[in-house]
């Protein structure tokens, strides 16, 4: 039976998240919950909606790779004050995986059980689960399988009644194998009575393993009742065993992310090329043309469209700009900006610190880093423009460079307003070209300009006549 | 039954399509029919279907939007002259739309009802569904649904006979609801039939409209046979009403695009990585490899193949042509020629105007527009050529730009046959390179030069030995 | 029943590959079993198979395009030796086709015969297939279709036991069409009984061909055992007729090769946007974002990681690089190496002949071609480096070319190491830039300068105060 949500006296929430096995199928270096789903370790995913529960602790149980497990997972983690570690080595079962995190699990609390391998476990499936033990049963988390082969089978004292058993595939009789609805993993307990039933686990059994399900049987002997909660989501309880797992459930949570976006009004071209890693903020009206991939925080503003195949990372784009194809942006930490009405691309690249003010151009072949340019100023051809201040209306002429870097310092460009720069320019930092300036093409500026000057600075044009070309050698 | 086309004494077709919706569900500030299936507004897909069939007058009636769609619509109309609109306000259900069309359509036609949303219904379809009609009949297009569930069910007189009623589903009895044949919206029959019984339209129900269904309960009172043509292709009456659904209907739109090409012998490395927006013409053993997009009018010629990841709009490939991976070429309304045999990319971008002779090479990070280069010329790196004429067997060397913008107009620059210009060497145009000529690398060259003449430009190289470069300051 | 593999005295092994075929429905010049499937010609998949097993003669049948096949193949066959060719002309069917291999098939062997249009069939399903003939036996291969509607059917003596006949659709009976086992068309015999079989077949039917097929009735004539062995793989045995089975083979058989490489541990961002056209070898911990493609002969080390769009070929990539994005590698024949912990990219080309040195990094907009950097080498930005030995810890500026081609002959350059080659410098070849020297931006240089010195090239800067610039020119 489906728990309805109950007057709860639970308590706080704590934690506990599996995160000790190896994964030998992954046939990796990298401990299993650090693969990366959407662009984020899998563990993350779940410390991430431990957080997002308001959990009060959360204990992660480390084995395997522990050192680098607890490294990266602090490093990100969204609830670092509330995340805590406990070591299992070795490892005996899943029950015993548990009992290292006990110590840090006080009394008053619901403690949920979570594996790191389980990323897409969802907030509102937990919140349902913890109003089902309500402070005093034990409540699982458990799914209806077509094909139930080889998962631990939940047994009801009646359809729709108290679980009274989970029973392992291998031990179950042919009438319990009919069962379908199987134990996710996922259950939430008082923490009083999870440490009773976890100090009576024993290893009796084939595997000399210690189990975790055996405490169903405990709270049936101290007439706790066990309810269920069955998902229908088969995405949140999905573990990731194997690349082809993990790839698997890749594509299925991009194809719910891209479901989602459409639900507000986004228009993607085609669901199935799309991919966020991350997350993505859209206005109305906003377009998402073929195979385009969005990681870290990325804003869209009202009637943005984005070309095909770019990869968007870390910008915030404001209303009415458009990202021509084989775009690149990357903020990184730093951050990008793109203005309104701006058009970027294609074949443009903006890193980090990049900052376009409305209706700025930026063409083909061009790269933008750490560089403001003001509303209105282009740079459409063959480009680079670095360290640079860029002022309003600006020209910056295809195949010109800031030569930013001495070759042991970055030097800062300041263009002014109204600057024209003629094609094949070079401008050598520190320089600053004042406003209504032109440079005539080809020249390499390095002292400053008065403003409305042309500077040019170039060789004299010389022919000489009837010139004879090199002729093709011999070969060898 | 699905009617045999009879002798018709249709008399001419015309046709009201349904365009005053809002589209809630869109979450768009644009009306619901200016959404673009395969880059096209839905509406004016079923404008150009309308045309196709030779209809005498369309007309559009409208509401949300009404200006926007009007102006939208008779943009981009193929039958412009046979356009006609009627506003819909305030909408008051489906009788209600065609109602307002009425003063438009002759008393000697065949009225098509079709709606703006509803984009592939299929020119055969509407032939068959007129000749059903055959001036004497109200002929529904209707489809058999696995899921019937919310359409209006079709009633019929017997298995395959005559059709008596569409009942709403909530209207349905049990017996009624185990109907999986359902009616489409799209329907046909002779104006002076259709008028009466529009007239008699009320709005007495539950929802206060005037439905356009209500007129087979008319038929059948003046005892008018209703006929119906059962489709099997649930695309021709697919409508959309969601981001969802119209990703859906492009992605299966383009598969059925896809499929047609590779029919005609066309070979598609990834039919559902393929994007058709417009017309896609291609002569024998053409090749198009993943993720390639498609706009506007495009010709291949025979043997062209056309690498991974390009976006190709509006442009004349002939036979034998290659375009390497990441090409962009978008010839817009000036269009772009790509010559016989000739090799473009990886990285390039062709833009409008762009036309290259047989042979010529463009390679990468090279942009082209509104330039004419003869045959066997190349610019294979790094270049930009704007507003120039290239002549036969011209090396445009790496780097070098045609500087065509003074800061306030365009010049042209010529380059005449077989000459070779240096690398990172900027042409000032307006300009003539004399036959034959050579640039020296690095120069910037302003004034025209003669046939056969060596020219440069540059500064005399000066060396500093033992120079000590800047070194590395201390931060802060 | 399957065969289980027999104690074999079928002697040496000989195959037969039909390849006379027009394939008219793919309505192509090409012959049909020179079109490609993951970038290798369908015959070539066949012979490469036969290659694997060990074949003494590979006997291709040729007829439509025959020259043509004959070329192509030999050029690209990796057992040439073993390859002989015989011509079907006219085409008077299957059997007629074999005969003409006859001549070429020693007595002693066991002949298998395959098709040239059938490019998936496996290895170890043909050393099944030839222990199942034992050297006395006519072994069919076969499979069982849920729609076997057209196919010929394999009639059993019993459910599991010895074959009697093949039934071709048009001639079965009721009962023997409800048979799901059909022929597959690859068979292996005895070349001593196979010839004899040849012979006796006529062309007394409504085609007037001669079948293959008929040997079986010749084969149950003289009571030798026909066996079949049932494939349950039904890429191996799929033909193709049309550009859309070849695009859905081609797709099946990708998929394949991405759960392969999934199953070795590399991990894919999705394994239906992933094309691999050759051989990919991955060291652990691989990387491969959305809709790559990779050809020819490919190898990724340890860790290395590559961005999505990227189009990668003939490589070997050291363990630890990183190419980023939309990143054009081909080797071709000359080969690219990346060197351990280098990055590559976004929008950057390796062309043949680069060679990149360990962390070496290469940018946007860079072009590499038949060159070699040492450890360190930085070329970041809009560069070009052709025919150039690049120095450790170089910094070559962004917008550098290397002038390398006179209009008539490639020469090279040499930067030693730890030289700065400043922005949008030209050097022109032949030429040294001595180590620890540096070259100013905006800068040709065409003498080669010392160690340590610093070299610049340019025009004196000169500025006109208050210029005024050109004005927008009244149109027309």
């Amino acid at each position: 039976m489906n728990q309805t949500p109950q007057q709860s006296n639970q308590g706080p929430v704590d934690v506990v998240i599996m995160a000790a096995g190896k994964g030998t199928r992954m046939k990796s270096k990298l401990p299993k919950v650090l693969h990366r789903l959407a662009g984020r370790a899998l563990l993350a995913h779940v410390t991430d909606t431990a957080a997002r529960i308001g959990a009060r602790h959360v204990v992660v149980v480390t084995g395997h790779g522990a050192e680098q497990v607890e490294a990266a997972i602090k490093a990100t983690a969204v609830n670092a004050a509330a995340l805590g570690f406990a070591r299992q080595e070795p490892q005996l079962g899943t029950g015993h995986a548990v009992q290292q995190a006990t110590p840090q699990l006080p009394d008053d609390g619901t403690v949920v059980i979570l594996s790191g391998d389980v990323p897409l476990i969802g907030e509102d499936t937990l919140r349902t689960l913890i109003a089902a033990s309500g402070g005093e049963r034990l409540a699982l988390l458990t799914i209806e399988l077509d094909d139930p082969t080889g998962y631990g089978r939940i047994i009801r004292i009646s359809a729709g009644g108290e679980v009274t058993a989970i029973v392992e595939h291998k031990d179950a009789t042919e009438a319990q194998r009919t069962v379908r609805e199987i134990n996710s993993g996922v259950m939430a307990a008082p923490a009083r009575l999870l440490k009773g039933w976890l100090a009576r686990l024993d290893n009796k059994n084939a595997q000399g393993e210690y189990y975790l399900t055996d405490i169903v049987k405990f709270a049936a002997d101290d007439r706790v009742p066990v309810v269920a909660h069955v998902t229908t989501d088969a995405l949140q309880v999905a573990g990731i065993n194997s690349p082809a797992q993990l790839a698997a459930l890749e594509r299925a949570w991009q194809l719910r992310q891209a479901n989602a976006l459409m639900e507000q009004g986004v228009r993607l071209a085609d669901p199935a090329r799309f991919d966020l890693r991350g997350t993505l903020s859209c206005g109305t009206d906003v377009d998402i043309d073929v195979n385009c991939v969005f990681e870290g925080t990325v804003s869209l503003g009202e009637g943005v469209r984005i070309g095909a195949n770019c990869v968007i990372a870390n910008v915030r784009i404001e209303a009415g700009a458009v990202i021509h194809p084989f775009t690149h942006i990357d903020g990184e930490k730093a951050g990008v900006t793109v203005g309104a009405g701006a058009l970027v691309g294609p074949f443009a690249r903006l890193r980090p610190g990049a900052q376009l003010g409305a209706e700025v151009h930026i063409g083909n072949f061009v790269e933008v880093k750490n560089s403001t340019l003001a509303a209105g100023a282009k740079a459409n051809h063959l480009a680079y423009l670095g360290d640079a201040t860029v002022g309003e209306r600006v020209n910056y002429g295809a195949g010109s460079i800031t030569a930013n870097y001495d070759g042991a310092n970055k030097h800062r460009t300041v263009i002014e307003a109204d600057v024209h720069v003629g094609s094949n320019s070079v401008l050598v930092a520190p320089i600053t070209i004042g406003a209504g300036g032109t440079i005539g093409g080809g020249s390499t500026v390095n002292k400053s300009t008065e403003p409305g000057a042309l500077t040019v600075a170039r060789g004299k044009q010389v022919s000489f006549p009837n010139w004879k070309r090199p002729q093709k050698l011999p070969k060898g």
